[in-house]
């Protein structure tokens, strides 16, 4: 048994001769065996079974939408909270069958607030405004936003007191072992998006706009010029790094990130989504470098500025299905493989244990 | 509700025409719609939940082990038969993980029979003889290790009545709807999988030789050098295409492939492993074209053949991990993906039933 104190290398090379004792030819098990050991410099060899899977939906509507870089209209956001709550989106049918529970929260909603099971009422404001005109959120705004993110790790139940302290689950009994995947929800998002994707790692609004729900032609030639014109108010060197411009830039995504910087405070696994939880989680770790080990990326999604975030992350997603449709759906389905590699330290025989030749 | 009688060109428009509908941008969900409309072609729209999924592990030992083509001793496919029956080995893990159940069939290991929970006895010899040297298997043996094989998928409880008929199972009650993972574990079965990927691909030894269990340098030499040998004593046109000619290559995976073609009487979708399953379903489909809809790759194998035979199967993977274990690891790792898109056309709401402006 192998903590998670104590000097990394050491550890690290503690678990890899624990993998590399177990009943199969040294490597065979492939990203399989990488994920393990992640997973147990974070939480210690073994790591405990991740029981609790819950996928936090960040829902919010997008001033941007109105300069019409949709193949929806706006009022989309709302309804499909009304589907999450029912049970009827994608999220929940991919939830549902590997056993992970939806929670949706309203950072900023339009319209009347949606009700139902699941659905969490916690706007800072009804849509952002039109980043294409001005900042989308002011200062105190991405403040409050960011602490609905953090707010909602806790009060959703994946906090427990950690290791290192942490912000604390409020002193009650430690919660079962979790991993927590980043989906939103909110038409005119991947816009948003792919203004702060532009800015955190350098590549331009050209390279960073795609499809999102669709939208092709001059939709699309609308959308990179809101990303644009978004993109030229902000302040700071490209790529931006430093804590100070990030937090300038972050608006519309800034709930997602700030559930990602709880995580390493309530100690649980973060499973990365597609382009729009990557930013996030890219804004997150520029705020906190230290989130980095609890970050894991779930797939690549068929949005093309994807790729440019991930480099920026430093990961290597573990599927490549072609999604695009956010939700959280792509990291739903790596849950079964995060699962997966920590039976591995958790189960499998050694050759010694097994009596097996080598 | 689309049953599987029919033309199937409408059927799949209907299909189509189904996940057209449903909460989502067209076409987001990627490969899962494309795995959705292939479950919903074989098994009718939308799916039953694929309840029981068995993973078929055909443990046998193989006579070119002699040659030195391994990283281990022969004994070892004994030990992993006990290691599966003790629940140690990684199949096992990776089934529990997912919820499979393992079963073991022992077509031919030496030495004592391994007694254990899972483990089943239909020896048709004690190991193949050499491959480098003679025909691994007589056409008599090749014929019984065919039917182990369609046998184990009925005996072993996947087997039902389906709409067509097929074999029975014995007119007892339905059982639940279910897929099959082909799994195999053997010293010496990447050698005897490479002689048949080679006939049966066209593609040079030197291509389809990998390393296996781990061997590089001097074992791999041997490891072609044997796989030449065989392959030169193969009868027939390259690739061979003849079912003739592929019941006379057959050999060393000759179990599993008739496992493949028992599950297109039993109406199983064949979940397909790493390299040496996909051989065995290569040399299936050879032998009964009508097998290609059930058939669905897992994973690419960290092995150079699979791409080969892949091509020849004319299936692109889930997943890509680096794997290069058999036994059905990565045939059980793509399950939830298949549940996962069944799901999808059992569960999802369409944009009229959920209110959702499109």
């Amino acid at each position: 048994v192998t903590g998670t104190e104590g000097e990394p290398a050491r550890r690290r090379a503690r678990i890899q001769a624990h993998l590399d004792d177990l009943t199969k030819p040294v490597g065979a098990l492939g990203r399989l065996e990488e994920l393990a050991l992640r997973l147990a410099m974070v939480l210690g060899d073994p790591p405990p079974p991740l029981e609790d899977a819950l996928v936090l939906v960040m829902a919010a509507d997008h001033g941007v939408a109105a300069e019409g870089v949709s193949a929806y209209p706006a009022e989309v956001t709302r309804q499909m909270c009304l589907n999450m709550a029912a049970g009827g989106a994608a999220v929940n049918v991919l939830a549902r069958s590997v056993g992970a529970r939806v929670e949706v929260v309203d950072v900023g909603v339009r319209g009347t607030e949606p009700v139902g099971p699941g659905v969490h009422h916690r706007r800072v404001r009804e849509g952002t405004r039109n980043l294409a005109r001005e900042a989308a959120l002011r200062p105190e705004e991405v403040e409050a936003a960011l602490q609905v993110g953090r707010d909602a790790v806790w009060e959703l139940g994946m906090g427990r007191v950690g290791g290192d302290g942490g912000a604390g689950s409020g002193g009650g009994a430690p919660l079962p072992p979790g991993d927590l995947v980043l989906g939103e929800m909110g038409i005119g998002n991947t816009t948003a998006a792919s203004a702060l994707a532009s800015v955190l790692t350098g590549a331009p609004p050209e390279a960073v706009v795609g499809p999102g729900t669709g939208v092709s032609g001059e939709a699309r030639a609308r959308k990179v010029a809101a990303v644009e014109a978004g993109v030229a108010r902000v302040q700071g060197p490209r790529p931006l790094r430093h804590p100070d411009h990030v937090r300038g830039a972050l608006a519309e995504v800034v709930a997602l990130a700030g559930a990602a910087l709880a995580c390493r405070e309530a100690r649980v696994p973060v499973v990365v989504d597609g382009f729009i939880a990557s930013v996030a989680a890219l804004a997150a770790l520029r705020l906190d470098p230290a989130l980095e080990p609890w970050l894991f990326a779930a797939h690549r999604s068929a949005e093309p500025g994807h790729d440019a975030v991930l480099r920026a992350l430093g990961l290597d997603p573990l599927l490549d299905l072609g999604m695009r449709l956010g939700e959280g759906t792509g990291g739903v389905l790596a849950l079964p493989l995060l699962r997966a590699a920590g039976a591995i330290l958790r189960e499998m025989a050694t050759f010694q244990g097994a009596g097996v030749s080598r």
